[in-house]
């Protein structure tokens, strides 16, 4: 039987997603729960990879499991074992030929910045907290600008290990920080929405970025903050996002904003 | 100059508020991040300890340091420094006589019980999550019958290197889980206010006990809200919580709840 969980986590204390030896990550916490419960080892996947320290509201994962489980049972028994850091949102039976990764249509990202001038213990762990003064206008017109069918060179990671091409050639097609590899050639990615907002929450107000795409190259969502936060601070205009895209290079756009303010909020079939 | 600092901090990452050698603790953090913005080693005292794991929205502290540092400096100073599970909400002169624990007058505890089915990442640290069913209308009428002058001895921590009388004797005053010996001899307490109320918030509702008293003696808050629970659960009785009380015998209550639920809000003096 072909599964679907939908995952929420900190990943605060997770290096990340995909499983490493001898280092706590999600994919592996998951892997020991799914044992535990079913007595089946199976590896968990997940709709893409998230680094160390970044959330999920919505991660998906798909594995197969021989015995047949009624899915609430496996929901309230995954979440009995599981580390309280990661909760099972949902578990249902999944058509055969779902893939958490190879069946994405779009994923949604987001990024939380804390403006306040004391953030507070209780939101530290997830958000980016950055009192200098912003241009929030200047960025509210550079964040649209990234809508659309483009080459994000520019905001992809360029740690050789980790670039979506080596991924590709590998067909481990999990080596993105957070993508299908369907979208485009190389680093040609779809973005269909990209939007800031203000946000009221019981903690302060927050200024959250979302961005709704194809699929994302690594690092792509935390390099396309820092540099629309440059964009607030002056250091680019808005007109230089479409600059910056066009030069691919990803020396031209700024820098990568910390894991702590993002979350993969959903993926979408 | 003699200083008063209101402090935030989660506690679930710490050994309790009193430093320790070797482990990371509230105290020493602070005491570090004072010596590090102003070269002065001082050991800030606080209103009472809390333990490993529990939470502070208002805890006092009190230190006297040589340097003339004007407050707002010495606050955003603080918490540039300080880890950001430890905050700074308050920075100001003291009179030269007061200190955070000689001078409380009363003292408030909340603790946070989740009753939702599923409890996000971002709330488990925070709470007690119990979905057993609780008959919550017997509890409503439990929590008040603690208000007033009482022997707590039957809610008081039993390991016998925390009782508040070897505390006194020791004149460490500081070896309860919060608090001032100044209230009354050996382990009678004045509790002025009692009260369990529902709270929505961003993450779902929550069951919150608040209590107001003129001191509490280690684990009293924590064993007041397991023994709560038990009379939810229909171990007790409403009515047994004064038999409870008579009987000046820890075996006589309900567990202890566990640290992450617990906060102390606030201090006065």
């Amino acid at each position: 039987m072909n599964w679907k969980l939908t995952l929420a986590y900190d990943g605060t204390d997770f290096h990340g997603w995909q499983v490493q030896p001898d280092r706590p990550t999600v994919q592996g916490a998951l892997a020991d729960a799914i044992e535990r419960v079913t007595g089946e080892r199976v590896l968990p996947q997940g709709s893409g990879r998230t680094d160390a320290g970044v959330h999920a509201l919505g991660q998906v994962a798909s594995f197969r499991l021989n015995a047949p489980i009624p899915p609430a049972n496996l929901h309230r028994a995954l979440n009995r074992t599981l580390p309280p850091a990661i909760r099972v949102m949902g578990a249902e039976h999944a058509a055969e030929d779902f893939h958490a990764r190879h069946s994405v249509s779009a994923k949604t990202y987001e990024y939380r910045i804390f403006r306040g001038e004391i953030c507070s213990p209780w939101l530290a762990r997830y958000v980016y907290a950055l009192n200098w003064p912003l241009h929030v206008e200047r960025m509210l017109a550079a964040v649209p600008l990234v809508v659309g069918e483009h080459d994000f060179t520019s905001f992809a990671a360029t740690d050789p290990d980790l670039t979506t091409r080596q991924a590709e050639a590998a067909d481990s097609g999990d080596d993105s920080d957070d993508g299908p590899e369907t979208d485009g050639p190389g680093n040609v990615r779809r973005i269909f929405a990209s939007e800031l907002s203000l946000r009221e929450t019981d903690e302060g107000e927050l200024l959250v970025y979302r961005v709704r795409g194809s699929g994302f190259l690594h690092h792509m969502v935390r390099n396309l903050v820092g540099t629309f936060l440059d964009v607030g601070r002056g250091h680019f205009a808005a007109e230089d996002i479409p600059v910056i895209l066009e030069k691919r290079s990803r020396a031209e756009a700024g820098a990568t904003a910390p894991a702590r303010g993002l979350f993969l909020d959903s993926v979408e079939y």
